[in-house]
């Protein structure tokens, strides 16, 4: 990754400054800036709370916002600053999004010690379904493989 | 996790017509059934490129239909059909829902084989971030933690 240069920290400055004030306006501590071509596409904060949405964290309020600007499901060439290290939701959020670059501030340690760990999640993704604490059972897979042939034989389909 | 019952089938097979009708509506093969106390709460498809969201999965979807008919930003209690083994990122939402058990049809195998692998992603959220293909990278971290001092003092705030 190339060197941090001046823009990259004013960008971040916006995302924290977000974070604090979302605070305020009765949201999580979190904030996120998606930047392409030096300018400001979307923000996010989060929203969970106050728009009971689990989904609704800084980063994927930010990605579905640019997207909705950019009309557009893909965010090739964009960066995201995020106020706070992104949580597995977000993180994969970002790579279907094809964002290209992430910063962030504070660190998933410093979201556990404020009890917005998402430690217990990271360690529950990279085990197998069974093992999960969630009980996660695979059932009518024959019944739901007909989708997918479907899909393979559906000439007019947009693939991403 | 007890025994399957024809209810999960029924639902299951709810959640596999919408994956089948959402190719024709111009979505993704995907669909899912969110179910409390053998109620269907909410449905979701993938609305990924028909509504320009890379978030608009069948599962996120659902979840935050779920979540705005039950005004709450949480689902414990709840059970989620889904069409599909969960993305990592749908994983993640059902985790910060609190969702309480899974079902799935097709694997993430047969989602690999009509070009919708995940593989890839579980495989990066495993990595450390400075080691992972998107390049991430950890700045300002002093100023960042600001917001959390300030939501730590906080003392009206909704924790979740």
């Amino acid at each position: 990754m190339e060197r941090i240069t001046k823009k990259d920290r004013r960008y971040m400055q916006v995302a924290i400054e977000l974070s604090i004030e979302n605070i305020e306006n009765g949201g999580g501590p979190f904030g996120a800036v998606i930047v392409r071509d030096d300018k400001i596409v979307a923000t996010g904060t989060n929203r969970v709370t106050s728009d009971n949405d689990p989904t609704a964290h800084a980063e994927v309020n930010a990605i579905r916002e640019a997207c909705a600007r950019e009309k557009n499901f893909k965010l090739d060439g964009c960066t995201i600053y995020s106020s706070c290290e992104p949580c597995p939701m977000c993180l994969a959020a970002i790579y279907w999004a094809g964002i290209s670059r992430v910063f962030y501030g504070n660190t998933q340690q410093d979201a556990e010690e404020i009890d917005f760990g998402d430690k217990f999640i990271y360690e529950e993704i990279a085990r197998n379904p069974e093992s999960r604490s969630i009980p996660m059972r695979m059932i009518m897979r024959e019944e739901a493989l007909r989708a997918f042939t479907e899909w393979k034989e559906k000439e007019d389909k947009i693939p991403y």
